[in-house]
């Protein structure tokens, strides 16, 4: 199930980036499953990368040989990317293997193995299968191309039990040139350990210093793939990767740095969109939107405790206006002192709760109305204090059990 | 669905405890859906209740009634109970329900209002049907009965989706005299606010200060109730109360308080495991046990963390021993400084992971074998302290979601 109909978009070509793609038969013969992106020489790089305590060998060093290009002033050119197997869970095995893939791709191409940025997903705790990856780079590399169709087929090769190819591109004017960002995402869900994660890999031909970089991305990231959920599990090997090649216009002022920053908000918040709408057995596209909260992580904790709640998440599937549901959500929230009888809930256009109560002017019918909308907005206005949050998430269906107790089975 | 075949055990009587129940159609006609609970004058009475902020109009008042008896030296000497409505997220009015509640049976009875505890489980947000619930009182006043059929029938009229009674009890020799403690309970998840809650009604023969046996509640309830989850969502109308009718052996050495908390603790572990084995689409039931931890708070985190993520839990309905995510889950728990290399975690007698990854001596015939099993024991050690916790839950089925999906459709 996914909704909504996306189709991937045409990406345009950005100078000096190419992007390459290879049939490993990492997993499944038939399939793009090996992919690299090339970065030219002057290009930064920053990226984030999952908190989760057991996190996969690639994620260790490709963090690792990011910190080293930094402090020594290379560029991570090349990043390699492999579905069907996560390399998680494998020990000091994994690790070689990570290690080994990347200076494998480093010899072909002549430069140092730290300059290469490995990501893998897939089946956790399998050994990497390392002799297939390895035939497979150079095929990769040898398909290397800077066309929309190179980015296409690169946002497939990343996929796992993704229903489609998600990616996102946006074009601004800063001053007298112009800057685009490309990004390509995959996963369908916070975590899918048995056989997925969330990857991002983001590009722009805009020319960006690493530090400002580096805070733009997570600043973006914050509020797009640290707001979706789909199950509330944290995978062991997320990532996201931003690269800006420094062939375009120069972002520094505050002036640049304000329309760059609204550009890669709307890739970025597009991207993590994508993740949500093809959730595992997901049937909806949920909005919730905290207001008037004290604090902006208060918003946020009273988003993710209704959008975790089973009980709200079979109520959306069933399109059921279960009202009841969101309000003990809400009412568990970890929230100090909450009085409940100043909480406004809004479901679209319909009041469900105020004065603590189920609103008086409240339908069945009404809500019902909104419910049975493939895209419902959620807006709880707390009415403690002027922050807020927005977070997105799907529903819990049968496809969703389907899907992850059948997986392996 | 549920697990195993629990039978409900013949609770004995007590001496000068009465049950009465009545079929006042409170939502449905034709089943038990009031009861009353009636101690003697010579009792000590203690309660926990959900920390829910929108707690129900019930959950309230019962504390109110407890506090004011507690202050003024009265003892609150009956329950009312109904089922089929919450009497949750009512407003005003909802409060105005459960005092006037309180107030007819107290009439009836010749007591204060506030010796009357009113609770609630059901639908949330419809008003409760006070003109069925006020003719029903009588009723069950008429039927009260100290006998063990009494309680069973009390135990039925407390149930909403449960699909069977849930009892336990205990008794023990204190010096030359025997103590039992009799419990009835229902609920098949933390919360299920359209039609269901925790609730737990415990009763002792002992004789037991107040503040003594309020810290025996809550200990004992930090072990059994609070570490049970279905859902990982807390109702609005959760509660717990514990009475010592003071017409049986005192409890006040350190020796007798120690035979004591055992034997409550029985009681409130058999009944908070009951609730699991009866949870919503249940088809296991699983023991979290999490050892050499820092704190007993770190252990419960992790045992929390694992119990709540949906890919464990159908993973455990799949009989899949898909011990990535269990790891997974483990990794994302909120530990401070988490060197993983030091977990270790088995499946009943089936080593899954050791030294960061998994264990070399595991094989899928191995940990298959466990999982296929109805009650599975999953053991975490930290590798950190000396700490643990306990936390017993469920599987997430398709039954799980049709019944919380097709609920009120």
């Amino acid at each position: 199930m996914a909704v909504g109909n996306l189709l991937f978009p045409e990406l345009p070509p950005l100078n000096g980036v190419r992007l390459g793609t290879a049939m490993a038969g990492i997993k499944k013969p038939d399939r793009r499953d090996v992919v690299v992106i090339e970065l030219p020489e002057t290009s930064t790089v920053a990226g984030v990368f999952t908190r989760n305590a057991f996190c996969a060998a690639p994620v260790i060093v490709a963090k690792a040989h990011l910190e080293e290009c930094l402090s020594t002033g290379r560029v991570p050119r090349y990043w390699l990317v492999n579905t069907g197997n996560a390399n998680a869970g494998t020990g000091e095995t994994g690790l070689q293997d990570a290690y080994a893939s990347c200076a494998a791709l480093a010899e072909h191409v002549g430069v140092k193995q730290s300059q290469v940025l490995p990501f893998s997903t897939g089946v956790i705790g399998e050994p990497l299968p390392m002799a297939r990856l390895l035939a497979g780079v150079p095929n990769a590399l040898g398909s290397l191309a800077d066309t929309s169709q190179a980015w296409q087929q690169a946002g497939e090769g990343i996929l796992t039990t993704d229903t489609r190819p998600k990616g996102a591109t946006v074009t601004v004017a800063v001053g007298d040139q112009q800057v685009t960002i490309n990004g390509i995402t995959k996963g369908s869900g916070m975590i899918k350990p048995n056989m997925a994660t969330m990857l991002g890999f983001v590009v722009t031909d805009a020319a960006i210093d690493q530090p400002l970089l580096a805070s733009l991305l997570r600043e973006t990231v914050d509020r797009s793939f640290n707001c979706i959920t789909v199950d509330s599990d944290t995978s062991t090997n997320d990532a996201c990767l931003l690269a800006a090649t420094g062939t375009g216009a120069r972002i520094e002022s505050d002036e640049q740095i304000a329309i760059f920053r609204n550009a890669l908000q709307r890739v970025m918040t597009e991207l993590a969109q994508s993740i949500i709408r093809d959730g595992e057995g997901a049937t909806k596209f949920v909005t919730l939107q905290v207001n008037e909260a004290t604090t902006r992580q208060e918003a946020l904790d009273v988003a993710f405790t209704v959008a975790h709640s089973p009980l709200v998440k079979t109520a959306l599937y069933a399109s059921d206006a279960n009202w009841g549901r969101i309000l003990a959500a809400v009412g568990r929230a970890p929230v100090e002192a909450f009085d409940v009888s100043h909480v406004v809930i809004d479901l679209g256009d319909v009041r469900l709760v105020e004065k603590g109560g189920r609103a008086d002017s409240y339908t069945e019918a009404a809500g019902s109305a909104v419910m049975s909308q493939e895209e419902i907005i959620i807006r709880i206005n707390l009415g403690r204090g002027e922050e807020s949050a927005t977070v997105w998430t799907s529903d819990l269906s049968h496809d969703y059990v389907t899907i992850n107790a059948d997986y392996r089975s």
